[in-house]
Formats: structure tokens, C-alpha cells, sequence
């Protein structure tokens, strides 16, 4: 049965997304339909990016990932449909791609021109909906558009490195559920520019020097409970999608707070890298 | 497979939600059930309306929608299920299905009746979902219920046309994920009355001349990028359930502003179109 | 078809929700996940096992219930399965099912040890999956962990008799949508302990002589509706999993307030009842 899923800035509450379901099940009847997220902050590509791109790979092979954000048709925001990794990708041509395409080339890339028999102010539902079927039904690409070769950039995403290589200069991505920070900071690009130097991790006041694997090795378990420090530790870690993270240990953001608010770190803030 | 929608003001996090399908499921092995919202503000019977009537034209003929909003069962507050426009709707008789009726005659109601064998106080699983699972099964309504012929109205939920015509007064009836204000203002009302004349929208201080069909039609594209002032542009357009929609292009309520914000908008509210 | 269901404090804007369902999909093509709630306050293990114990019984003999909750492998925090009650529950040993095992004693425990296999920052990703898809394709419980006789206990959710059986003194453990305050006091212990006599429910300031069934009980609709005092009623009544729930008549806690906010009631708050 073929999987579609789901990720947008529509809200938890408002219709669209009921709507959007109704539509592909009136056009298909056997599929599966898997909601990522739909609390995107409004136009923000960024989160998208970050979400889509660690979720996709969990899926089955052949999985198809509608991406709602910044969707309205302009000469400027077209729409796409990709072939990535084994996954079909449908979007408007925004950069949201590109934080996936930066890792893995994509197999092909059509720019979708089935409007010309569609006008709609909802082009998820009525465009990427269609699009999303299409393929599910065993379509391919070259029906519902034209072959283009490259798709737009997110600016701004990638971390730098400084000339003499001892220095990334990274950004906030992504805040949490638990307001945990997470860089754009990969573990793979760490380790080709550190090379096993030690090194010193700086988020505004807060430095680290060590990177765990885990929240829990933070934590010594061999010293009694009430010796260990748990509460509030700080620690930076590999997260699951292997991006630099800084965390506070089980934070709750609604009481105790979270390294988003006790480290003063927002969305585009600076965390850099520094090796000896 | 049978389609059984769930909108609801149940919220998020309680175990409402999970316990109505578990219900389901229980009851019959091949339902496919849709969350619609469940976010709906408690007791809120115009956003419920407003939801439902925007959503469940996009699923398949025969979908049956429970709406979970204001249920409990009282000498006043019958449990009703509905038959109309080839859909199903399960709910209590409090208005909800007004905004739907108004414009499609029901082709059948019943006055729910099994309660004399449940007594309840969580309605929407021990009733709503005994009679979803009973149409679903292929039941009629007639073993469940005994026919009436009206529902209860919402009142103060349709626009008024002055006496002369050259003017319809409506409300804020909806304010959207992106904070764009949603009135009951409907096109065929605005083109019945309207006859083409031209027009003054006017909410508090913002008024429009324009009713545009698409968010982006309001930005001039021939104009290079920093010239177009796309940010913060305001417009009013026919929204895809074709009601009059004022809005922020790309409007992101946790930062920018929305249009509820900007031009100090609130449920209720009234919007106006006064014709030439 | 199998069903496994969802409840954790991942919220509805990260990947973690995708990326589980992904997961399990990829595992197994026929099954059905159910969300029962992501918006669990982070860590919060009463509110889980609320919710999990309210949920549980709609669903069919034989559901699974992954939670994650506080899920971290540690050497104190081993990751268990349980069979209790025709249902299977994979989580943390940390306490969460000991509200239900008060009830209703397990029949199976283990201590999961497939971690050997398996290293994760991303547990319920990594290991509950697998086990929840081992035991969908009917796998036995000695496969993946080896059987133990106890859990843990969550400590303080139990309410307190005095030695004269003439008071109960328990607490808010969950605060609903709807602003409503739930008490540990459970039905069955208030019955066995008043056995029949009248008795004083008291919480802060406001206090009840009456438990009712139904919210709609607290109303008298004898009377014409301008004389009923419907509007911001206070109640206090048996909720659908038959605990003390202190209410107000159709409160929308962002608007007119709720029991909550009026009562000035939060979590572990005391709520006592004196018996005469």
C-alpha cells in the first residue's frame, strides 16, 4: 500500500489538513496517510527542512512526502517533484530540497505544469494532492512536469569553516519539543575538520568540551543518586539525526527550563567550534 | 472501507481522542478514521461549523463525520444524525449543522434514540460512535433515530443586506492558523448583491477596493523583488471555501503579525462591503 | 490487523512522531497506529499514566501501547514490557504502568535485553518499535527480555484514609482541556471508605455535597433557562474513568475560565473529602 505523508505550517486546528486527507482517499483508496507535522511555524523552511529531512528516512522506500510551506504559485516558487534516496518529494522549489539534496543527489527533479488544467488559491490540496496519487497509482515524473536540472538554495544554512580549518562557525536550527538546541553542525563535518583535536564549543555564555552520544552519558551512574547532578546538567550531544545539540538534561521548557531559555539561544543564533 | 471524520474540541493531549478510536476499532476491524481538529476552542459552535463545512466536501461520498463539540445530552441538546449531501454527519442537535443546511437542504434526520440502553456521561464514544459503526455497517438511520424535519439554527452567524441593498454588514466568523480573519461573507452573496458595481470592504481602520482570488495575485511579480512590497502587503480574497478572507501575505502570527493582529480583528467582529 | 498505539511528550512539531511511524511501516506493512496523545508535559509520568489508563480499555484485546516517556536507557531505567489486561505496553520501568497494575495485576512482565544489538539515542525509535512489531507478528514476550515479578512504583499518586476511615485526602493528578481538575480519587474508594454517609468534598476555597454523573445533572432544566445559573456552574462529579472531577459547566478555560484557574487548583494540589 503506498504511504503519503504529510508536513506542513497548516495548525493543528484550522481545516486544511482534514481537507487534504479527504482528497487523496476520494482519489485513492488503499494508501496510507502519515502526518509528520503540521506545527511548522508559518513559512519557516528552515524547521521544514530540518523535520522533513529526519523523518523521511524511517519510511519505506518508494514513501511519497507532500511538503505544504510556502506552496502558492508564483514565477518565483514553482512547484516540484523530486526523486531522492528512493523518495518522492513534492514542494514548491523554495529551498526546502536543498538541506536534503545537499547530502544525497537527487535522481530527478520536474518542475510540475499540470496547472494549466488546475487554478486553485489551496495547491496543496489541489495540485499536490494530485501530483502525490499520480505517483502512488505508479506514475512517473515525466507525465506531470519537465525535467529541470538543479533546485534553489536554502542561504544561510550551512556552517563555515575559517580558512586555517580551526574554526566552524555554526547556527541554530532547530528548537525542540523539549527546547533543546540543535546547530547545523554535523557530526561528519566535525570530524573531517577536527580530526580528533580537542576542541571548545561556545553558545553565547555556555562552553562545552565534550560531545556525547547520549542525554544518559552525561550522567555518572555509578555515584548515588543525590551526588549525580542530574537536574539542569548541561551537556552537548549527537543527536539522532547527528547534528550538534545542546541540552539540558530531561528539561521541561514550561518549568525548570530548557537550554533554549537558560543558554539564551534562539533560531539563527551563533554555536561555534573551536580546535586547539 | 468505510470513512468515519472526528472533529472535536477535545484537544491535543487527554486521552479523549485515543479513547473514541480505540472505540472504533473495537466495534469494526475495516474503518479508516480521519482526524479533521480536535483543536476546536470548547464550545465553540461557529468554528466547529466553519471547519466541518470546509472539510468534508473534500471526502468520499458516504463519509461519515462525527463532530464532538458541546454533546453533552440535555432536555434542550438532542443527539441528531444527518444525512446531506451524501454525507453522514453524527452531532447534537446545537446548531453545528446550520451552516451546512443553510446552503444544502438535509435529505434526512434523525433524533438519536438509543439511550435508553446507555447511559453516559462521555456521549461522543458510548453513542456517537455506536451509530458511526452502525451506518458504517451499511444501517439505516431509521433503526437509530426518529425522524425530524428542522435542526436548531446558529444564530448571528449570516450577514445582513441593508434595506437598499448597497450594503452587506457580516462578522468575523473564523481566525486561521496564519491569523488571516475569516467573515461570512460569501461570494454568491457579494456577487448577488454587488451586481459588479465596485465596492469598499471596510474592517475597523483597513479598508480594500479589491477582492483577489489568490494570495499571491496581490503582489505584482513584473516588479523585481525589492520593489514589490510583499511584506506586510494586506489583502482581502475569496479563501477556498469562497468566503471573504482579509489577510497578511505570508503573515506569521508569532512574529510579523497576522491580519487579526494588525488590523485589531476578533470573532465576532464586524466586516462591511458597501457597494457603489 | 494489528494495532499499536502512541502516547509520549514528543509534541506535534518534531520528526520524533514520523520518524516512529516510519519506523513501524517499514517494519510491517499491515498495522494500525493509533495516536493516543504526543502533548504530554515532558517527563511527566502521572499524566501518562493517565492518560494511558483512561485510553487503554477502548482499544481491542491485544493492542499494543508504545509510550514514551522518560524513555532514556539507564541502569536505573530499563526498558520493560508488560502484559496486563489482554493489552501489551512497552516503556520504561520508571513507574508509569504501576497505576495500572494497582488495578489489575500483570500477568507478564520483562526487562527487555535486545539493547545488546541495539545502540540508540532515540529509544522508542530504536528498541520499542522493534518490539512492539516483534509481538504485532506474534512474537512471545521471553524472546526479547527476560521475565521479572515487580515495577516500579510511582510514588504520591495514591490518595491517603486517615486511621478513622472519616477522611480521604488526595490530589489533582490531571488537568483536562477543558480546564477540568482531576483528583486520584477514585469511585470505588470513596464508596468503600464513606459507605453512604454525607460528606464535604473540599479543595481551596470551594467546596461540593454532591458528586454527580453527568455534567448535565449539576443543571436543573425544569427551570426556564434565564433561571438555571448554567454559566460558570461548579460541579463536582465522576468522570468517564470514574475518578473526583472538580468541573465547571462548558468551561472554556481561555475565555470565561475554568475549574482550574477559578479554583486556583494545579497539579498535586489536595483535594479532601470529610465524611460525617
Amino acid at each position: 500500500m503506498p504511504i503519503i505523508t504529510l508536513t506542513t505550517d497548516f495548525g493543528e486546528k484550522d481545516h486544511f489538513v482534514g481537507g487534504v486527507k479527504g482528497a487523496i482517499y476520494s482519489e485513492l483508496e488503499d494508501v496510507r496517510i502519515v502526518d509528520i507535522s503540521h506545527s511548522i511555524s508559518p513559512f519557516h523552511l528552515t524547521e521544514a527542512a530540518y523535520i522533513i529531512q529526519n523523518a523521511y528516512k524511517s519510511f519505506p522506500q518508494g514513501s511519497i512526502h507532500i511538503i505544504g510551506i510556502d506552496s502558492g504559485l508564483t514565477p518565483e516558487n514553482k512547484h516540484v517533484a523530486v526523486y531522492l534516496d528512493g523518495h518522492y518529494f513534492i514542494c514548491a522549489n523554495n529551498g526546502i530540497i536543498s538541506m536534503l539534496a545537499s547530502e544525497i543527489k537527487p535522481e530527478k527533479i520536474v518542475e510540475i505544469n499540470i496547472h494549466d488544467r488546475i487554478e486553485s488559491n489551496f495547491p496543496v490540496l489541489d495540485v499536490f494532492v494530485k501530483v502525490a496519487c499520480h505517483i502512488a497509482r505508479g506514475g512517473t515524473l515525466e507525465v506531470i512536469g519537465k525535467g529541470i536540472d538543479t533546485i534553489k538554495e536554502l542561504t544561510g544554512i550551512r556552517p563555515v569553516v575559517n580558512p586555517e580549518a580551526s574554526q566552524i562557525i555554526g547556527n541554530v536550527i532547530y528548537i525542540d519539543n523539549y527546547g533543546n538546541v540543535v546547530s547545523n553542525i554535523t557530526r561528519s563535518l566535525f570530524d573531517k575538520i577536527g580530526k580528533g583535536r580537542s576542541y571548545k564549543i561556545m553558545a553565547r555564555t555556555a562552553t562545552f568540551t565534550e560531545v556525547f552520544n547520549n542525554y544518559s552519558d552525561a550522567i555518572n551512574f555509578d555515584l548515588p543518586p543525590e551526588k549525580r547532578e542530574e537536574d539542569g546538567k548541561k551537556l552537548a550531544l549527537w543527536n539522532s539525526g547527528e547534528y550538534l545539540e545542546l541540552a539540558i538534561y530531561k528539561s521541561n521548557p514550561s518549568t525548570v527550563g530548557s537550554a533554549s531559555s537558560l543558554f539564551g539561544l534562539e533560531y539563527r543564533d551563533t554555536i561555534s567550534v573551536n580546535f586547539e
